[in-house]
């Protein structure tokens, strides 16, 4: 398996098959080398297993939520967070503990995508 | 104890005493309230006990780094997240796996702070 | 009347009964805590009665504008602001200022925003 | 030709007619100041011939790329950058090459931009 | 007195004739064009009197902390805000009420400019 | 030649053999990994030659005025910028280009970077 194969199959069990193949059709006629190289870095990322996959979500929501505009991408991790196994309250806890840091404009942000995305979970529970 | 002991307890074993009193200090005569607001952000972290200290620090770090014009508070929090027991590997590895949500200079920027907190450091090895 | 409560008032007589109603119900289910944040930070900032009302909105917008990817907080502080009587003209004016300081995107983004603000409130004129 | 008639003549040449008649007419009402200066904006930079006007777009696109909550303006000026004889791939390069300074979220939401911008422009290929 | 004479004289008051010169003087040799529009702004500020002095250095502290990066600038605008009749307590507490917007980090690095514009100016108590 | 062999001797043709060496350096010890992912964009960048060098520092350097906290990249961008053989001038030009999109203080912080840079390379005038 090489590292564009690996690299689809830890993005397929983090963000979910779905958002996978949306993320790949999008930039298919316009700029798929971004798709690749999306596929390194999820390669990259559990090769270098220093830290684990609900820490690496962890941190992706979290710079997510800082940089603000990060709508769409923080739709897809946050449910990467929920499918590595992180709560639904550490979810927001992290949102949370990012308040001090930030303001409440860019938490709020963050909280009312988490409620689109565990809203569309609402079977699992 | 009240919630301002308490939260001084806190922050004096997350970001160490010297440099918890050098905060207080720099702050007394121009702004006493942003002192006071910061003990009361780390008692009530250590209430809502959802995270432990390790996971706090790092989404601490992220959401630092990600920001900008933080040199100050990386200084901080990165020795905060040595001291909560979150290795130096860790700390480097949360920085790169910023780095496709980023980009280099915010990561370099945070990789150069840590260099210099860890060089301080480094009788403690 | 607790710093709750008095938190509460001050938030339904600058942003609205309406609109403080909104921001509850939004967070209720997924993070209460922080919709209690904002009604201390309300009760707060009467306390400290250094700046009045109509300071503090124009401090807000202009730091919301200046963010970037708060147009929800905008369209809640522009009403705000015209709440507390700032008229559109010094409104506009506050975003004009900024224009040196952030450039056209901010501003114009700020100003569309604004322009929906004031369109609901045409009865009122 | 005074300076706000010629900054007109190369809006409409950049972003088109049909653009430069929108930025104006939304203005119009509330903030006509604004639209005066973006007209003296275009006028200098064509004054100030150091860079010639595919400079001048690619450069526009970039710094609406890195700044984050412009897609609008990215919409007009992806838009000018075609006008003005930019190809569709050097469009894409160039956010491709600003991914390794700001990271994958600010280059895939202008992207998605572009791609938008790119199907209106269907039938001119 | 035209409109560059005019703007010397506005931004000599507000920031002080020896700041005004530093400008100039900084931007003599490679971009003396960035010091004849920002004496153009200052000029424009002052026509468009929709807003007083005090309420435009007000509102440009609050975009200059929230922007990050612009330690120069807050030195400059500082002094300017004491210059123009803001009270120390007033800058403070501006400083103060972006704290639930924007966060500690970029709050504390303006309260330490602040910390340092108000030690030049202690001879004026 | 590897990819990272054909990276460096990009990067030190861009960016000068001693920044090049004084880049591994500071990472040696501590995230050498960023220094090799460095080579690999140099490398890149050069396959992908839908754009030449001076289109690529031109966005480079657009990009790291934008982001703002950059002026370790400035300085090492602006130098490439002259080695890639884009003139003073046009340097300036691009930053004053900026100023209607992001104003004046990430601007000025740039030319204020280029000022030393170009003093640096006065005997190469």
């Amino acid at each position: 398996m090489n590292k564009y194969e690996n690299g689809l199959k830890i993005r397929e069990a983090v963000i979910g098959k779905e958002a996978s193949k949306l993320v790949s059709d999008s930039l298919a006629d316009i700029a798929p080398i971004l798709d690749q190289k999306t596929l390194l870095e999820f390669d990259e990322a559990k090769t270098r297993n220093i830290l684990d996959m609900k820490q690496r979500e962890m941190i992706t929501i979290t710079t997510l939520l800082t940089q603000g505009d990060t709508s769409n991408q923080l739709n897809i991790h946050i449910q990467g967070a929920l499918n590595v196994g992180i709560t639904r309250d550490e979810i927001i806890e992290t949102f949370v503990h990012c308040l001090p840091y930030v303001g409440f404009p860019r938490v709020l942000n963050a909280v009312s995508v988490a409620k689109t995305v565990f809203g569309k979970n609402k079977h699992c529970e």
